[in-house]
C-alpha cells in the first residue's frame, strides 16, 4: 500500500463514545486526517495557538462554531479556523465525516 | 458571507488553457484551495522545499505522480506530497476537482 495515495473511504470509522479521529498523513509541517461523528456527538470548542486548521465536510450534517459564528454545515462546506480562533463541532445531526488539515511546527 | 464557512461547490471553475487554481483560505501557516482540471490538462511535476502538501480528489479522474509512484486517482483519494518530494498531475482523464492543503512559512 502506498503512503502517497490513500483511499480515505476505507479509513472512515465511528466510535460509540467520543467522535473518532483517524490520522491519514503527517509530515514535519502539516497533518491530515478524518474526524468521524455519530449523530449527537460533538467536539468541544478549542483553539490551536500558532496553527491554522480547516475541515472539509465530506458526509453528513453538523452544527459548527468558529469564533463568533455558527453554521449548519454539510458536504462541500470548508470550515476555516485560523490560528488562535476557537472552533468546534457543537453537534452532529447525522453521521458526519470531515477531512481535516492542520499546520504543524 | 462568512470567511470561516465557505461553500466550495460555488467556487469551482475551469479555464481553457492551464488548469484553474482557486484560493479558498490562507493564514500565516496554512493555505487551502481548489485545483480544477479540464480533460487533458496537467500540472507539471514540481516540489516545495520545506512545505508539505496534499490533494483530496473531489470529482473526476486523473493520473498523478508523487516521488517514484504513479496512480489513477478518483473521488476520495488523498494524495500526500511531503516537503521536497516531486509531485504533479500527469493528465486529467475527466473534469477533475481537487482540494489542496499546503503548509506555509
Amino acid at each position: 500500500m502506498s503512503s502517497f495515495f490513500i483511499a480515505t473511504g476505507a479509513r472512515v470509522g465511528f466510535a460509540g463514545g467520543k467522535f473518532a479521529k483517524v490520522d491519514l498523513a503527517r509530515g514535519d509541517h502539516l497533518m491530515t486526517g478524518l474526524n468521524c461523528f455519530e449523530p449527537g456527538q460533538a467536539q468541544a470548542v478549542h483553539a490551536h495557538a500558532g496553527a491554522d486548521k480547516f475541515y472539509l465536510v465530506l458526509e453528513g450534517k453538523a452544527r459548527m462554531r468558529v469564533g463568533p459564528e455558527e453554521a449548519e454545515v454539510g458536504p462541500g462546506t470548508l470550515v476555516w479556523a485560523p490560528a488562535g480562533v476557537p472552533h468546534g463541532v457543537l453537534e452532529a445531526a447525522e453521521r458526519s465525516v470531515m477531512l481535516i488539515g492542520m499546520s504543524l511546527g
